[in-house]
């Protein structure tokens, strides 16, 4: 399996007409590798030096060990005990390599400035993307983890329903929730949300003491992690009986995230979905209260490529997997998201979240 | 409070010779305006640009509302619609500002080039280390925060003792201590460490599968988060009776950090820290088991300056807080760590952690 990823990799370096690529985020070389330290970070110094004959780690001397354990079809594990720049210019002086693409998107200036500088006779090029091109299409593998990512989140999310209810502090609620997910996965995919009442009209709100009362939305945004790949599931509660303006939030948001599913297929704009998503929402008259992206990518990272935005020029390939998150948020109410996760498919997508809608089942 | 963070921050600027500084950081950014989005990470697009009138923050159009929340004394709030460099160009052409210092450590090269480019009229320099001199020092607030992240970890490391027996998975061991420190915590200061046995000889030894034997010493790595502030405590314990071999590296490893502590006073060279861990180890025959730093700076993030090496040539400020954390490692058979968190004082050190050492209780 791994041999298929390193060979889609090298066939992306002989396009870059490089002799040599550093494959800086931790994630793109857990993918390529095995080997998965600092993972959920953007960018770490175990790097990988991916080349026609296979690849080589350079990682911190401590982790010598755990690289060879986790990457057995290496060329090579090096310490870069005086530093990771030093050992990557020693190891493309080794090989005689003329020239070396570095992936650098989250690779701080600093380091590329002293790369660039310990290799004054080599063609240096900083690359970017080069998730997109390598990630976004996700394998067999892959798409099972997700499945059990999304399955696990899932029943975490059933058996808190019944704590949703007045009395309970955003932040007590998000402590049961995180300490369910990390019964059942390997981490958090990110940090809980629990957003309550007005609290609802921030999508990226932190929970906070706020009490929940009764009559209110409550948003609930979670994933655990499996095998490292992520669950990312948002329902919308509310405690109470569901009065009529949430529940025409509620059915305007379910149909923009019908209506998006429905443009999904492989070939498909991504601009598309996003143009679906809005269109629904603002024929429901509710054009105003859109403050967020319709989707993103799900994978090793929590974000990933493609952003699902009405200016992305991206097409989407088979198998990608996304999040379909419309919502509305209505400052000094409170908001209303649901997000499901699919798998892109030849003729349309497959929902790998189950957990129930809450209002109305699908 | 903050007050005092932002002229402390400005003594910086004028000292860099710049119109304004663009701090990147989350941390730093959370520390000078008390808007804390992205806690955790090394770089974010939400963005503190500091001069001589205060401070603006330039963030993402959904954090907009929660950043103006957390930040009162921010002299404005704007959202970067269109991307954080345009916003920020923005701002800068708009105050007039001829010279612009940008805080680089995590800043992605991508980025980096960005900025420039976007104000060619502008002298842009970037610049590292800002945390050393801003944060090294912690104030009472912070203080307070990291002893309380220090009690809640201490408290909750107590309740998991008698679950650290032959039978259970180290994977088991460290889902239950994450969901306890959850508990008690904002959140986890980083993934928990079990290491059992010869996994105990990997120093950042991820918990797996491998079911805990009799008579095999496990290091427990653990941290909450408290107000944002980070817990980090390392105790080493053994199933069974404890053989003379692991008795012989644990006083020997105590000692060390023992005579580690007794080196510590402000205006103390960090390297002088690390050479007392290094030659009381070396005393006791054990110098070619050390595979890790001595310890690092603690606060918002979880490794800060400075790093106690050898190789350092910074000196303690009063008030630094550090982990101090010897260790031996010794494959095939395992190891021992013990890790107390630690606040340099005028003519010592106060240590935070009060979790029973096990083996010989201080």
């Amino acid at each position: 399996m791994n041999k298929q990823r390193i060979e889609r990799a090298q066939a992306i370096l002989s396009e870059m007409d490089a002799h040599a690529l550093l494959i800086t985020s931790p994630a793109n070389r857990q993918y390529i590798s095995g080997f998965s330290s600092a993972a959920g970070t953007a960018y770490s110094t175990d790097v990988c030096l991916l080349h026609e004959g296979g690849f080589d780690l350079i990682v911190a001397p401590i982790h010598v060990d755990w690289a060879v354990g986790e990457a057995p079809l290496a060329s090579s594990v090096l310490s870069h005990k005086g530093g990771m720049v030093e050992a990557v210019a020693q190891l493309i002086h080794t090989r005689g390599y003329r020239s070396l693409a570095v992936e650098a998107d989250a690779l701080p200036y600093p380091e590329a400035v002293k790369l660039r500088e310990a290799m004054p006779d080599v063609d240096v090029r900083f690359s970017t993307n080069l998730r997109a091109s390598l990630r976004n299409s996700k394998d067999t593998s892959e798409q099972k983890l997700l499945e059990r990512a999304a399955v696990a989140t899932d029943e975490v999310f059933e058996s808190i329903v019944p704590l949703v209810a007045p009395g309970v502090s955003e932040a007590e609620l998000a402590r049961v929730i995180s300490s369910r997910l990390l019964a059942v996965g390997d981490g958090l995919a990110f940090d809980v949300i629990v957003a309550s009442g007005p609290n609802a009209a921030r999508p990226h709100h932190r929970p906070g003491d706020r009490v929940l009362e009764a009559d209110e939305p409550v948003i609930v945004d979670m994933g655990c992690r499996i095998g490292g790949y992520c669950g990312d599931l948002t329902r919308t509660l509310y405690t109470g009986h569901p009065a009529k303006r949430y529940v025409d939030y509620y059915r305007a948001v379910l149909d923009a995230q019908v209506a998006t599913k429905a443009a999904i297929r492989a070939g498909a704009a991504v601009s598309d979905l996003a143009r679906a998503a809005d269109e629904s929402l603002r024929s429901a008259g509710l054009g105003d209260y859109i403050l967020h992206g319709v989707g993103h990518g799900l994978g090793l990272e929590i974000h990933e490529t493609p952003s699902v935005r009405r200016e992305s020029d991206d097409t989407l390939p088979e198998n990608a997997v996304l999040t379909v998150e419309p919502g509305v948020y209505i400052q000094g109410w409170g908001g209303v998201r649901i997000e499901d996760v699919v798998v892109v498919t030849a003729d349309g997508c497959r929902t790998l979240t189950t957990a129930p809608k809450m209002l109305f089942d699908d």
